[in-house]
């Protein structure tokens, strides 16, 4: 039936059953798909009659659809012509496993970080009204989007009598990992209690019925209303913010969501419908375990089990895992925070083990890194703050203002450093240098391998300042050796050479080290440098090697526009090295989409082989040496 | 009185006559200061008797007390020890305008940005908690906090057993100007309804009287106090976060708020005491009009009138407020959004004349700039969102996630782009291009006077990209001259002369040439470049000047560590001229204290005076020419 659909207008025309039948062929797709190309399942498979509902209903892309996240966008993508397309959804040249404009008129932002969809709305919906306009504007959010500043933010500025102005808000009562803080309760009031509203009936009646404090109570009437409703729903907290709540309504009922969303339609004042629905609907076990189906690898579709890794290997995330909890065990005085992301950053581990010491504060990183700060006050406590580099964009103030102006020694794990692959644009961790090194006190470092990262984890409450440690999700070796105490900014020199100088940041010296012995069977000779730190830089191994060499070349998985490569020309530049010629291997400044990593290596050319060839032209090729490299260029 | 106290202590043994007239005396001291150096007057009026409380009940250091902004802490000051320094406040090697713990044991943190106290204060509770600590923490935010997200995000991560916090809640009524949105609505829901709480006794009496429901309703006892208390009173929006509600209560009456405050010293649970104060309080003029007097300019402290300003010359914001509300008047579709600062931005004539076009979203940067992104999706409106370089930097994510990534034309009006002089180092705007220029699509100028602001207003929208125009609030000139279109990425040559080439950015061009003419004294010729743009850089012109010089300076007030300087040399060194010479001026890596503007540039040897010097020493000194410029050197 899925094929027969070619706009969603064409849902209009379906009865309730075939749309029963067509959510199900929906959810099989997504299935079959997400199986083997891994993805967001769980939420996914929770919205499938949601979507439906919403698109039967309003008329798409005349009224917006703004999904929140927009990680749960698979069945509107299936319904807005991207059926075909939809096995190659998060590879490369594929479909990104988001919303986004390039690929459809139904889709209006490019989103991927939680919480900008009411803002996004409100501020569509003001142009709409200051061009006269009349559309429909449809914010679907999720309960975990309402624990994050940002939508907190846009709640308090939702004007009174905005009109067509309809927030969905998508309950499946946990975001990636489990909710967090008051508001989660709030919404769970009503569902806990299910005996409040029979009583809040009878009690209602009673009060109707009295005879002395009657005219008071007409007088009061709404308000009476309004706060009867305090002991039984979520109503009052929003309707603080101007918003007519209705529900909860059953998100997987499409009897009743559609009529209930037609009705809303001609609402003249803002409103907020609250749906519940479960995450993984449909596939048992991600019913169960909707944590472990949220960002799911690909599995078997029949034993819905997780198909073998291709590489034993372990990755850095979870080395930080481990050894973060190993360091738990001889520091009491230690303690992890992090937003939302237990699992992805691997603390679940910890949070286990010692819960009272690893502090999920929802989806709030603002929050995450003040907290952090406060924390590490007393300079009695040593305070890990994880968080994914993409999302440390979020708290580069509290950065600034909470931690590296109060001079607190906050430890920063900073998780997906480098390129995010299969999640595109919104998720590379490309930027997080140029933010973090014009920050005073601060240190930034990157290991180049498991064993690094745990040396660097360990001395880093040494130093006494604020630390970012960043890393990939990328495996890595994870060696045997003692764990030596790492002096602060102190570089590494892993290969010798005379003829040229690689500096190769954390997990790029092993495409370094091919570098350098794809130069060395051309007879050039390369000395390789880790230089671990970004900031402070060495300079007094920078100042020796730039005496000795005059071909410099820096190789780094982050935007050239401030990365490290940046500091290093900075640095050779102001200490008036002017002879040296320098080549700088990253990330070009642009937006770069979803793919393999292998792939986007190959984009962005940052290959051992590709760095090793421009290498060779830039700085050894010329007429004399023509034929020497002929073969090899 | 106040000279004889010499710690906060000293206050439990006075009586009740002299607390108040200790506070009249602590009101004085701070007119007399504030008339003379200016700064905080209508906020720190206002908290004088809170204060006094506070320090009375409880036990500073030991006892936390956490400011937020902490621009209200000058009695705070008086009474921890710094009354003979206080004339001193907001000058070079003064006082700073906020909390200092380099100032005194009882200043926690170095504050200045809003919404920061309560996630600090969590972090302080659990750092205690963990350790087995036993001390109050005493957050002390204002209404205007809550319309930040931050502070939401904290609100939702109270711990429900929290004890020994108790959140000050000094309700004035207004932020900078005036507040925004539903928080602040249900803030004056109890002010604006003197009768309910009789009502609400009597409904109460009622209750408690019906022998129909009588069993139900006591089993619903607790239920139904907090619901009725929504009728009246802001209670229940911080219930839902765990926090006892007290108040409100009159923040003038030292005999109300003493005994209230011991009361709560053994209060189990996480409290939130909401005091009522006035601004300006005690100063009949900055009650009145507490919005000019929230940040006074010298006064004369007999008739409350400002003193005239030394200089008659407008400012870059004055002009930019001139010249928004003229654009708006001919494009009936720009829009401002501005973040609870239209006053200092100057916005407020556009406000007046355009309501609705010119949005306070309230203290919510994030908001703020992703409402604009919103705002500029539909491409029919031409969206300015006018924010300060420091606050900006929470605001980075929403700029890369909802704006750059969408390649939405928003304009950003960077005020305060700079050295903020008496604010110190929370204010100084000073890491924005660090941030701004690794962010693809983005492009950055910087105007070096009133004209060229203009110019580059006008244009900007032709560039139909995201833009930031920064520009410091100091005087500048503002010609007459026609406005012409600015082409993007192209600079300016201001003085031609061979020997050396002066990029200069912004109102720094004014020290270039003030250098240039200096170095012509001694027979050297500068060509001086008004570079425009920090990105896109004009390449042709830097490649046209690299070919013809060696000797290269760049000028700026911004750090060093990634500014206009790093992108210049960034850029010389990518594309191979090696031969070059470089001297960048700009603000050390390094946090820089309050002081005058001049102090702070003498400080940072940004004079052209100094920076001549270093240019001779550097470029023309040798033994050759050593007698020749003795003298000057």
């Amino acid at each position: 039936m899925l094929n027969t659909l070619s706009t969603p207008s064409d849902l209009r025309s379906l009865t309730f059953l075939e749309l029963i039948h067509l959510s199900k062929e929906i959810r099989q797709r997504i299935i079959d798909v997400v199986s083997v190309n891994g993805g967001h399942l769980a939420s996914n498979l929770g919205c499938v009659e949601l979507t439906i509902a919403l698109h039967t209903v309003f008329s798409s892309p005349q009224d917006r659809f703004i999904f929140d996240v927009s990680h749960q966008t698979y069945t509107h993508k299936l319904l807005t012509g991207r059926n075909d397309r939809f096995d190659k959804i998060r590879k490369y040249k594929g479909l990104s496993g988001f919303s986004h404009p390039e690929e459809s008129v139904h889709d209006h932002f490019h989103a991927g970080h939680a919480g900008t969809a009411l803002s996004l709305g409100l501020g569509m919906a003001k142009s709409r009204d200051l061009n006269h306009e009349n559309f429909h504007i449809i914010p679907i959010i999720g309960d975990a989007t309402l624990t994050c500043g940002l939508s907190l933010e846009a709640l308090n500025n939702i004007p009174k009598k905005l009109k067509k102005f309809i927030l969905i808000l998508n309950d499946n009562e946990m975001s990636i990992s489990k909710n967090v803080g008051g508001i989660t309760g709030i919404l769970s009031r009503l569902l806990n209690n299910p005996r409040t509203n029979k009583w809040k009936h009878d009690f209602e009646e009673m009060l109707s019925k009295l005879p002395l404090y009657g005219s008071q109570i007409a007088k009061q009437g709404v308000k009476i209303a309004e706060s009867m409703k305090n002991l039984v729903s979520p109503a009052p907290f929003f309707e603080q913010f101007g918003l007519s709540y209705i529900g909860p309504i059953d998100g997987h009922d499409l009897k009743k969501l559609i009529p209930l969303l037609e009705t809303l339609k001609n609402y003249p004042l803002p409103v907020i419908v609250h749906v519940i629905t479960k995450k993984g609907q449909g596939l048992r076990q991600a019913e169960n375990d909707p944590i472990t189906y949220h960002g799911a690898k690909p599995f078997d579709p029949e034993t819905c089990e997780f198909l073998p890794t291709p590489t034993k290997k372990s990755t850095f995330s979870k080395i930080f895992g481990k050894h973060i909890l190993k360091m738990a065990e001889r520091h009491p005085e230690l303690v992890t925070v992090t937003p939302a992301m237990s699992l992805g950053s691997c603390l679940d581990p910890m949070m286990k083990a010692y819960p009272d010491r690893c502090l999920d504060v929802g989806i709030a990183e603002g929050h995450a890194v003040t907290f952090s700060g406060g924390l590490a006050k007393s300079g009695k406590n040593k305070v890990v703050c994880s968080i994914y580099a993409t999302f440390l964009q979020r708290a580069l103030d509290n950065l600034f203002h909470d931690v590296c102006l109060q001079r607190l020694p906050v430890v920063f794990a900073i998780d997906r450093g480098g390129l995010s692959a299969a999640d595109g644009a919104t998720h590379h961790g490309i930027f997080d240098i140029g933010f973090l090194k014009t920050m005073p006190n601060i240190v930034i470092c990157q290991p180049r391998d498991g064993h690094l990262l745990k040396e660097l984890f360990e001395s880093s409450f040494n130093w006494n300042r604020p630390t970012a440690i960043r890393y990939p999700n990328l495996p890595t070796e994870e060696r045997t050796a003692k764990i030596k105490y790492r002096p602060l900014g102190q570089g590494e020199i892993l290969s010798h050479g005379e003829d040229v100088v690689i500096f190769a940041l954390g997990h790029q010296c092993s495409a370094a080290l091919k570098v350098a012995e794809l130069l060395e069977e051309q007879g050039i000779f390369a000395t390789v440098v880790d230089p671990v730190f970004v900031k402070p830089l060495d300079s007094d191994l920078i100042t020796e090697l730039a005496m000795k060499h005059t071909r410099f070349v820096t190789i780094e998985e982050h935007s050239l526009a401030g990365g490290f490569g940046n500091a290093i020309n900075h640095f050779l530049i102001s200490q008036g090295f002017a002879s040296i010629s320098l080549l700088n291997f990253g990330i070009p400044d642009a937006f770069f989409e979803q793919g393999g990593y292998q792939d986007l290596l190959e984009e962005i050319e940052l290959t051992p082989k590709k760095m090793f060839l421009k290498i060779l032209r830039h700085f050894f090729f010329s007429s004399k040496n023509e034929k020497k490299y002929q073969e090899v260029l």
